[in-house]
C-alpha cells in the first residue's frame, strides 16, 4: 500500500525515528481502537473531545447529535486534528528520565465536512456499531428516519497522517544498566469483565460470542 | 469540597446531566487515569497530542523535552485543552441509535505556563513517575542537571474544569424493549499482563510488589 506523503505538520521534529506513514501500521491501529480524541478550535480556544469514530477506506468518519456544539462547529468547515491512542505499557527504565511508555497513535489533520448522501450516512453508523462490536449492527433494530435527522455525520479525508509508535525494553543511559532495579516494560491492554446484562430483558437470550469472546483487535480483523 | 464553578465555555449544552463539577469526581479520574491528550493551536490548525500527566493539588503538570514543538508552543502561553477519558464499558442497546460508551471523562481549559522553581520542577517530575508506579521515584536514579535542564515543566491551574461521567444499563425507546437481542453493559478496563524483564538486567531481583499487583486505579489510593 502507498504510504501516507508526510506534510511540513506531520514531520515529527522530535524522535522522528517513532514516526511512521505506512498506510498499514495506521489502518491496523485505527481498526484496533474505537475512542479518538477530537481537537476543534472556538474563538481561539482549542477543545478536545474524545468520541467514536469509525473507517472506510480512507475516510474517518465521527458523528454525534445536530445539536452538539463540537459538530455543528465541525460542519462550519474548521479545521480538526484526530487523535487516535492505544497505550501498550509501562516501560520502567533504570533512571526516572527514561521511563516511557509503549503507545501507538494516529494523529489526523485536516477539514471535516458533512455527509449529505443519506447512503453514505448510513452506511457510516453501521461502520460505527459495527466497528466498536463486530457483527452488533445486523442485530439491533436499524435507525429510523427522525434518528437519521437527529445525527450528523462528519467525514475527514485521510490524507494529512502520521502514526507514533513505542515499543520494546527502556533504554538507558550505558553506566545506568549496572543499577540494581527491576526494569522491563508492564504490559497494558484493554479487557472486557464478565457482560452485565440489562434487567428489562425480557426474553431469555444467551450472551452473544461477540459479548463473550470480545477483544481488540477483534478476532475477525 | 468546594465544587468548581461552570464557566460559559465549560457548560455542557448536549446532554448537561451528564455533567459534573464536584473536585473529588475530577479528581478521582485524574488520579486514575495517567495518560491525557492536550489539544493547543498552532497558526490556526488545532494538534491533539497523547501524554503523561501528573496532579498536585490544584495543578496539572505536564512535561516533555524542551526541544519539542508542543511544549515550546505552550511556554509562549498558547491556551491550552487538556482532557481525560476513561473508558469504563460498551453500552448495548436494542436500537442502534442508543448504543453508547460508559466513560469518564474530565476537560480542563486554561493556560498553560513553565514552571521556573527547580524545587516545584523536582517534584511535578516525582509526581509523574509516582503516578503512574506508585513508589518507583524511590528505587530509580534522579534526573540530574543535564536531564532536569532538558525537560519542560509546564502547570496547568484546575481553575477551568468540567467532568463528563456515563454510567448503567443502556436506556432504549420504550417499544424497543420488546426486541429480542441480549442487551446490557460489556465492562472495559485497562489490564497489566506478564512483565516483561529487560534482558539487559545484570543482578537477580525480584519483581517488585507494584509491578506483579499493578492496577488502576493504585492500590494506596
Amino acid at each position: 500500500m502507498k504510504k501516507f506523503t508526510p506534510t511540513e505538520r506531520t514531520t515529527l521534529k522530535r524522535l522522528p525515528s517513532r514516526a511512521e506513514y505506512d498506510r498499514e501500521t495506521v489502518y491496523k491501529i485505527l481498526d484496533e481502537a474505537f475512542l479518538c480524541h477530537v481537537g476543534f478550535v472556538v474563538d481561539g480556544q482549542p477543545y478536545v473531545i474524545p468520541t467514536g469514530y469509525a473507517r472506510r477506506g480512507d475516510t474517518l468518519y465521527i458523528h454525534g447529535s445536530a445539536a452538539s456544539r463540537m459538530l455543528r462547529s465541525l460542519a462550519e468547515g474548521l479545521e480538526v486534528c484526530v487523535t487516535v491512542t492505544l497505550l501498550d505499557g509501562l516501560v520502567l527504565a533504570r533512571s526516572a528520565f527514561h521511563h516511557s511508555f509503549n503507545y501507538r497513535s494516529v494523529v489526523v489533520l485536516g477539514k471535516a465536512t458533512v455527509v449529505e448522501s443519506a447512503e453514505e450516512k448510513f452506511a457510516a453508523l453501521e461502520a460505527f456499531t459495527n466497528h466498536v462490536i463486530p457483527n452488533r449492527w445486523a442485530e439491533v433494530r436499524e435507525p429510523n428516519e427522525q434518528e437519521m435527522k437527529g445525527t450528523l455525520v462528519l467525514q475527514l479525508p485521510l490524507v494529512e497522517v502520521s502514526a507514533k509508535v513505542r515499543t520494546g525494553a527502556p533504554i538507558d543511559d550505558e553506566e545506568d544498566y549496572a543499577i540494581a532495579v527491576w526494569a522491563g516494560v508492564l504490559p497494558l491492554q484493554l479487557t472486557a469483565s464478565t457482560p452485565i446484562q440489562d434487567e428489562r430483558m425480557q426474553t431469555d437470550i444467551d450472551l452473544p460470542d461477540y459479548v463473550v469472546n470480545y477483544s481488540r483487535p477483534a478476532k475477525n480483523e
